[in-house]
């Protein structure tokens, strides 16, 4: 290196290490300030709620709205996210139950909402996510629920009807989806597995550019990417996670036709969360079967004014109802308007769970 | 929740609002500032040079120097670590090769180097991880050389001795064995599967617990994992990782007899790293094959008052010397000693490669 450049480094070089000195000063001022937070719950003899959903909803986004730049707001809050995940370690180390392996969605969401400090305790199905925290194994559960390739949806939200946890939290993460195979080029690919819905999400770019290749629809796109890494000529739709896991090289990436394609996922707990100032409460409910019920049923929020974000019907299992329908609603419970369109629909439906209310995601 | 904890956690939390809109402010600062270096060397022709290793370690160890606490070094480490790659990924994503799945010790060394914001391609072997960044597909490889778990060194060293590539970190990781079975209890243990490595290194605590049970060697911790799952009565010693991965519970965590059990990684790169005042450097060298040649061989270093931290024998293969030796020392190969050292050595020696020198693992 020449001298001129050592010394125009030198320069930035002493200017960061000022700044680092600083931002370690703060950091463990933090430290001490969560460890304070702690000291007064446990003085009140609420020692076992060191962890809160929307307070720290509220900081992410504080921070978001304070932010000059060069970093985006995706990287300070991803900072942030682990300076309080390391703060709150310090007071209560938080495990969390996902729908492993690790390096699936569902894993990269968990540690999306909680940060590199929690222990991530990935399982092999939903139904043991969910025991995993119902039997105090786990704080928390992550499971998808609006899953555009995984298929999994369906069984979260049996579970969501059934389970004593609460909803305290939603993660929404982007998924891109990839074309891999071993092949080349694309004009050696003569098939393309995927789960039926990741075909689906890229209909337009396969009519593009592989319009006279057969599609073949599997069980998983994991499935997928295993079938393009053992058969010559056949290439997967699936996400990065699935590429490296089997090996398989990545032809072309985001080949998604929607560019915000994403995939929603629920954070539970024993407890759902307090009012964050941007909430949501997710509620289960079921009419008698009757023509007109869903409408009538759904009266009670138009008329206080509040806005559901989602409605999804599905067969009731195991019940006196022939369908029961998701809901998602802004605004959190304790709200009054909530609370009043809530009261109605308890007089309304022939059943009605509030599944809780949580901060909307923050990033 | 009482008006009083309302109270005394808002004085505290304001104070954490303060904190944090200082920290921001200091984070945008600090990416700005590695704006200016990356201009500052483009406009010197050394734009691909964004990436100094010997600058990371200087900056964390310095971190480590000055850290208070309560958070402890290992936090704030882990803390600079990610603002750093958060920084350097505006200029100049990374892309590290290492040898997967995700959730492997591997892996963990990988974002215990190189932190959340560098790009990870886990490979399927060591091969494909030093082929990657021979190929150009990926800037940095990570590759176990002193596994205590998973038996991969000889690979590793044997691809060492014929790669263009240059060592320019080390990581060294902390490695848990744990007891996992899908018995309730120990006495319901009737073997134990293990890698030969492994089995050795909970010997003693094998002795004291289930000193009757027999102990059965596998190829790897992973497929005694997935055998503790399938057989009834079966237990397996592995790290976490494979207790994640195959779902078999933990039934005794950290049974290792020796506390301070560690893996070692090299990170490898198109070139290695400048001085950072804390360095190894790392060699490959043989000796005509006659009796005392290995005493005559190291006699520089010892000479030159160079210590040596790690000496390693291996049979040569496609060579003309028996033997080839493996030889970490201390110190830069740029620093007047170490030079003159490794020149006297480049007269003694059949043959010598200087792997690389680079700044010895900060955490």
């Amino acid at each position: 290196m020449s001298d001129d450049l050592q010394k125009e480094l030198g320069v930035v070089r002493d200017e960061i290490d000022a700044i680092d000195a600083q931002l370690l000063e703060l950091l463990n001022r933090r430290a001490r300030c969560a460890q304070q937070v702690g000291e007064i719950k446990a003085r009140h003899g609420e020692a076992g709620f060191i962890y809160r959903p929307e307070r720290e909803a509220q900081v992410l986004r504080r921070i978001q709205g304070l932010n000059p730049g060069p970093l985006s707001n995706e990287n300070v809050t991803w900072l942030f996210r682990e300076v309080m995940s390391t703060c709150l370690s310090l007071e209560q180390p938080l495990s969390v139950a996902f729908l492993g392996p690790l390096g699936s969605f569902t894993g990269s969401a968990a540690t999306k909402h909680f940060g590199h400090a929690a222990r991530l305790l990935p399982q092999s199905s939903i139904d043991d996510v969910f025991r995993e925290v119902e039997a105090g194994h786990a704080h928390y559960a992550v499971v998808p629920v609006e899953n555009s390739t995984e298929g999994a949806v369906g069984r979260s939200m049996d579970l969501l009807f059934s389970t004593p946890l609460k909803i305290c939290g939603e993660v929404v993460l982007r998924i891109h989806q990839n074309l891999m195979t071993r092949e080349p080029s694309l004009d050696r690919v003569t098939k393309v597995y995927s789960h039926a819905q990741s075909l689906a999400q890229c209909h337009e770019w396969l009519n593009r550019n592989l319009p006279n290749v057969p599609r073949i629809s599997v069980g998983s796109n994991s499935q997928a990417a295993e079938l393009a890494m053992q058969e010559a000529g056949a290439a997967a739709i699936a996400g990065e996670a699935a590429a490296e896991r089997f090996n398989v090289p990545i032809l072309v990436a985001n080949i998604e036709d929607e560019p915000n394609n994403t995939t929603r996922f629920v954070v539970l707990g024993r407890f759902d969360a307090g009012i964050s100032g941007r909430d949501k409460t997710s509620l289960i409910m079921s009419a008698p079967n009757r023509t007109g019920s869903l409408h009538n049923l759904l009266l009670p929020l138009a008329e206080a004014g509040v806005s559901m974000t989602r409605l999804e019907s599905r067969p009731a299992r195991h019940t006196l109802w022939e369908y029961v329908f998701f809901v998602d609603i802004d605004g959190h419970r304790d709200e009054p308007k909530v609370a009043k369109a809530l009261a109605e629909l308890q007089q309304q439906a022939a059943y009605l769970k509030v599944l809780g209310s949580y901060p909307a995601a923050v990033y």
